[in-house]
């Protein structure tokens, strides 16, 4: 049982897996949450998975940081759109010498962070998990879970392993979570981005599957395309990616599961989309250095139209 | 009226519109047809304008080449798409030294023709027409209908105004039809992809019109700077256009009523889209002289797929 306390800031599909398989494992976790609250903080939270379903009828629940106490661990498990709140959530809650872990998709987090709160450890994680909330406290968990692990230090050098990442490497795989510590978490990012970017955001823009992406041979070259332009945002940052990492990447979305993104089911929901965090931020930051993307940059132009349309509709229906 | 034979091959909406017009002013028409042939062979052309509705109650319809006359000008006017028929079609209805006059989007077709029929003279066109085909020998003329006419030499040399050009303009102009003269087909027809481009293929991968394309920051941006990838291409031809030119385009479009582009009518009707012609060809004459065009490439490859997906749900309607 780790000494440590948890933060969870999000207790969703993510937050909400991760947290519960933490406290399952005996570590203490406060859970902050919106809507879900008056539901978790009575009736706690259910986790159906396909490594054995459990529920926590009693978990600490808090909708408001004020309220809660300052921990060693904070986990950062919002959707980068949410990322505008994080001034506002972060600095009551994390220990003066303590870290935030941001499990967020995309680039640039880290340093958000570092700006709000430039004393604390920042920690990096990469994750590939399929769980979806499908209802208040209530989490399935489809397949995967394993992250990888890095952390940022200022301008995104290199930190090495940390004694940092394997005390959070320690308390995870405690809980049964597999856990991939690595030295260079700006390079762990660009790779992560290999694949976010061109599936991502063809699958909205085509309303296209993965399988429907790579059977088709224009979709399929102009992936690969995408991810070479990926490569060279990833070169432009100093960081660099073989070619046989792209073509591992193709050949394993082939032969995954027809499997529809992320941002696409947000898409699909009306919910706001990570195109800043996934697309933009990564087009900016090769731009600074002079380096264009122009497939990237076309593909950033139709998410944002398409997003704002969506969201458009949304506040329509809403209201 | 003139004693040259008129053959429109493709009555549609806009070999229909010009035939009928030619017709009307008394020039000699041979109608091509081929769905339609039974119902126009029966009972002519119908035309409604807003310039003021007609009928031609008699019109020389044919379904088969060979049983038409040799003419002095064959007017091309099916789509793009349907180009792989031209071999067979053009050969016995030109006389010798006549002329194919190519009334088509995009680039390429007087090559295709030039190949079939090196010893013609070949004449593009570019037409700014709305107008549908309502039913069978029935077009709805909505507005414009004036053509920029070039003629075509090896190479696309510029030709000057041939005595060819004016001959046409001249009967075209007695049947109401305005018609501009260039020395420079090439140029007039990257010109008009400078608009066609963005505005027809962010129309089908987006699913908007062009007042949305244009009220959008990010859709007005990526069209602005496809519109200089165009003019980039043109260059690649050694044709230029004034930066000038783009902003027209641009403000020109912003004034226009809301439009739906003729790449997205196709697609909505489950047609075939002219993604070649307009898209496919200006691409690839860039890149055979080493000129990229990434964001154009990129809007290609999108249309393929989803012009490859809709021709699938076209065959499991059908069949």
């Amino acid at each position: 049982m780790s000494e440590r306390k948890y933060a969870i800031v999000g207790t969703g599909a993510l937050g909400g897996y991760y947290g519960a398989k933490l406290q399952k494992a005996g570590s203490d976790v406060h859970f902050l949450l919106k809507r879900d609250y008056g539901k978790v903080s009575q009736d706690g939270l259910l986790v159906e998975s396909k490594d054995g379903n459990f529920t926590l009828p009693q978990v600490n629940a808090y909708s408001d940081v004020a309220k809660m106490p300052k921990c060693d661990v904070v986990i950062v498990a919002l959707k980068t759109t949410q990322n505008h709140l994080l001034p506002k959530l972060l600095p009551s809650i994390v220990k003066n010498d303590g870290i935030v872990l941001a499990l967020q998709n995309g680039l640039g987090v880290e340093e958000e962070i570092a700006e709000i709160l430039p004393k604390v450890h920042i920690i990096g994680g990469l994750c590939f998990l399929c769980s979806n909330k499908v209802g208040a406290g209530h989490i399935h968990h489809l397949d995967y879970g394993q992250i990888i692990l890095g952390e940022y230090a200022h301008g995104y050098s290199s930190m090495g392993i940390t004694d940092r990442m394997q005390q959070i490497a320690h308390d995870f795989q405690a809980a049964g979570i597999s856990i991939e510590l690595v030295e260079d978490l700006l390079l762990g990012r660009w790779k992560k981005l290999v694949w976010n970017i061109p599936y991502n955001g063809l699958s909205v823009v085509l309303n296209a599957r993965t399988d429907e992406l790579m059977a088709d041979t224009y979709t399929r070259t102009l992936v690969e395309q995408l991810m070479y332009e990926v490569k060279a945002g990833a070169i432009s940052m100093g960081r660099n990616l073989p070619d046989s990492f792209i073509q591992t990447m193709l050949d394993y979305t082939v032969k995954m599961k027809p499997y529809r993104t992320s941002m696409k089911i947000d898409y699909d929901e009306c919910r706001p989309l990570e195109v800043e965090a996934i697309v933009g931020n990564p087009l900016r930051k090769a731009q600074e250095v002079g380096v264009n993307l122009p497939q990237i940059n076309c593909l950033y132009h139709q998410l944002k139209f398409l997003d704002g349309r969506n969201r458009i509709g949304q506040l329509t229906v809403d209201s």
